[in-house]
């Protein structure tokens, strides 16, 4: 591991936008611009200014107020960053639709691998789905140590995902991305990133029901 | 549509909370569970009970002391509440891996309905995934319009997300779900709720991965 001294803990809001930056970076220079502004950056984050200059200097980047930023430098410096994770090695519990849907779109996806999947369903197990081999439940504690697994993935339904986090922080992760529509109580420093997708798009019916109800009154 | 005054709207993180405690609602009468505390739902949703009895002010509900919230009551009330949205069609837009994945998630699950998805591929074109019809790009505007529907999810690469969101918003969409790893721009009062997977499992990775270097160190 590294010999480094460990950098102060950035934020996960700067993370998230240092992770949408990289991929902003990534297309610019695929479409070979070379040097990028705060302002054109920040414009393709939906951000100010003077957020992405901050959030550059969060790690330890300035721009030259003529040129701009160099992307290649940039994006180096940020993959650099990131890319602290990217031995990380991922489990996922729960191979059902929203399981099998997560190892599609995150397989071959760096800096993550996906090591090992769980599911209590005995057809599932021994399978290999997106390259991802599918283990029993109750082997859960053994295949995390072997495959130094570090990240938990939880796509179980709401009343197991309690009982499936405590199994993964007893088994050593010490992130959990989870999906399950419900809030985990997890130790204190455990990371927690929770995606509900029922809720996101609760969200935006509501507010797109009420815009047609407004009009509609309006007539 | 309804003929009630269109209630001030509600911000978009008491919805968030509103639909949570819906589901945590609906399994505690599961349960057969008749009342709830505040303290009670403000744990099962990792929240505290100030919170919680906020947010059910907010839709003109309050509890008693002695007896705390009737369930099935409090629950009929946040269904009324976001149900408005029952009627709501929504069309996805990019048919591969995430996009199937996105119609698997929601398939049968109110108050939502996919009316129709739309892809550039022509093979997909025709096809019926779990029970929405896949149309080509060119009538998007044209089925939007007959379908009444009024959200739109995302679900294509980043680079052509900018140019999709336009295409919905002018055939009148009023809300938009972004799976797509780009901000997008729309017009003011148009409701978007982005949901960055890569960037969800980008932080957790990052901080399960300060975590082990942490420890590591003090070794």
């Amino acid at each position: 591991m590294s010999n480094k001294p460990t950098a102060a803990a950035i934020p996960g809001n700067t993370i998230g936008r240092l992770s949408l930056y990289r991929r902003l970076l990534q297309e610019l220079l695929a479409q070979g611009t070379r040097q990028v502004y705060s302002h054109q950056l920040a414009r393709l984050a939906v951000s100010t200014p003077s957020q992405v200059r901050r959030d550059l200097m969060t790690i330890g980047f300035s721009g030259s107020p003529r040129r701009g930023y160099t992307i290649s430098e940039l994006l180096a410096n940020i993959e650099g960053l990131l890319a602290r994770s990217i031995e990380t090695s991922v489990a996922l519990v729960g191979v059902g639709n929203l399981g099998r849907a997560i190892l599609a779109y995150y397989a071959n996806r760096q800096p993550v691998r996906f090591a090992a999947a769980f599911d209590r369903a005995p057809e599932k197990t021994g399978r290999i789905l997106h390259g991802c081999r599918c283990y029993p439940v109750s082997e859960m504690a053994e295949v995390i140590a072997r495959e130094q697994i570090h990240v938990g993935v939880i796509a179980v339904p709401a009343a197991e995902a309690q009982g499936v986090a405590d199994q993964l922080v007893l088994a050593g992760v010490r992130g959990i991305l989870n999906f399950a529509p419900v809030r985990l109580h997890v130790p204190a420093g455990l990371y927690v990133e929770h995606v509900d997708l029922m809720m996101a798009l609760d969200k935006v019916a509501y507010y797109a029901h009420q815009q047609v109800e407004q009009q509609d009154s309006s007539r």
